[in-house]
């Protein structure tokens, strides 16, 4: 699976429903086992969040861009699939959740790339149910740091704090992925699927739980006029700097 | 303490009984302060749980085995003794699980032993307790990793991932445990108890909350039809291996 | 801040109070976003609790003196300001305490310093919630050794465990210190505050939940006759090792 939303796989809302779509298609095709995420971007994994769905728009669509953000955690991260991400680029905050999600992550050499949560960085805050899942992968404190920082790791250092499972020259990412994949399919379904429930229900239930109330949270933390007037800052930053 | 059901150690209802029986025996006597659990089969710690228990027997026999098998885990894990595991033998599944339960693992170095949680290499699903035990032992990553991949892994890879303490040459694994004992034996027994209960309590606490309904869920699941069938040609090939 | 008890910075219940105060005064003052914590006696961060405050007392004071405690941690562990330990000399027990509420820590390369949670050598327990923040920050198996054996760790072997993040000559201290401190304050503080609560809350919360039960258990164990005993007889000991 490729994602391909040029130049920079934002996980625009169009982006994430498609994403959700193509996911129920490939779990409901009984000769699919196994996925491999990677990018058609060239250096971008995905850049994560699409922010202008975060900025000047209503309410309600924050809600839904949240929701949708949230759908994709949950279809993910509890996919009956076997998922491995190729990551073939820099994947930044909603990048890096998408990479976290999968049962096995490879990563390309390339000392210019760079994976993490840099949501701090930007005067924004991961949701606890992301954060969950960093500590799932690489424990308490190292998440305190990482988070609280904003930390984008190069490759060597993510391997080293247990952000991805393996590096390898960049021209063999995709083989990587794709006999990472194999070793995880040559277990039988059922009860690797059943462990993998054991193993991450309990994280994704305590977002289940109260879904609506935390998305409330989101649609008044955004809303606020000190933080649209930050984002739109950031955003024609951003947009000076292409130009 | 030595296991003994030769040849491989197979945790059958009969030692199971009896390992709770001695267990109880020892905390209650008041001259035994620490307990070293080794096995009496050359080559093999424990082969773990004993398949032909869940394979052509009634559901009350399955609930019976299932509940045996907590209440040794209960045992084991809660023991207000001082436990050390002199692995001296491969070690898989409910083998492994009574090495995690100790306070200390040590393995003996030999290349063709091997320790872990490979149910899901037999097609069937380590219960969410001993999930938890894992997870408290080597952290909740590479739990994901060696439960749903069914690792077992040699002794100095199981050093490397946290799944034993020391791994020292066979013939020194006996002395090495009692000299372990002797090191836990000399804190005062009262604030090293209430400690392994800090610790310990909330771990075992998820599984008295629904033990009932946790020993039901498990004889439905091992009942089904297609699970006992798998069950039966597992145990033909092991037969077939042995003749 | 550098705490000030000669001769070995006991945490008094005088020194307990002053310190919450101070840390309200910086919380609130505008012009302080981090704090580095260190020492004014040579060679002690802080000896930990003072034992002479839960020994020949009443019941009361016993309450008061923990309640303080308790204070004082969920005033640090929760702090919207950047704290950095410079831990320029041994800090068992409550001193380790302190250290651990930090973001960050630095630790003085002198091999006569220790660093741990020791409670289990003088026959005492550490509290729930102090176990809750050591398994945070160097994971749940490490947590069962170090507080079971009571290990007090030198400044290497304390970085390799997890327990403090920087190992520096001790010269150097205080300036890594306010480095790390920079570089913790180089964030919003809004962002860096909300994801320190994120990651910080529900550990505190398991305190905050049951807090009269909690101290009422701590006046009944350490209100016993053999307990008290015990702790007459080390400070004692004390007394003479110092004549």
């Amino acid at each position: 699976m490729k994602l391909k939303n040029p130049p920079v796989n934002l996980l625009s809302l169009e982006l994430l429903t498609e994403f959700v779509i193509s996911l129920e298609k490939l779990e409901n095709d009984k000769d699919v086992r196994g996925v491999v995420i990677t990018s058609d971007c060239p250096g971008i994994f995905s850049a994560g969040v699409d922010l202008t769905e975060m900025c000047g728009r209503t309410p309600a669509h924050y809600a839904e861009y949240w929701k949708a953000l949230q759908e994709l955690w949950l279809h993910l991260y509890l996919s009956s699939l076997v998922l491995v991400a190729a990551i073939n680029g820099t994947s930044p905050a909603g990048g890096c959740l998408v990479a976290l999600t999968c049962d096995h992550r490879v990563m390309a050499d390339n000392p210019k790339y760079r994976i993490g949560l840099n949501e701090t960085q930007l005067g924004i805050v991961a949701p606890f149910w992301l954060k969950d899942m960093l500590v799932n992968t690489i424990g308490h404190r190292a998440t305190e740091r990482a988070l609280q920082l904003g930390l984008l790791f190069p490759p060597v250092e993510a391997l080293q704090v247990g952000m991805v499972d393996q590096v390898v020259p960049e021209d063999q990412v995709q083989a990587s992925a794709l006999s990472a994949a194999a070793r995880w399919m040559a277990i039988p379904d059922h009860a690797r699927q059943l462990t993998k429930d054991v193993m991450r229900k309990p994280t994704a239930e305590r977002l289940l739980r109260q879904r609506e109330a935390y998305i409330q949270n989101f649609v008044d933390f955004i809303s606020r006029a000190p933080m649209q007037k930050a984002l739109q800052l950031y955003l024609e930053k951003l947009k000076q700097r292409k130009a």
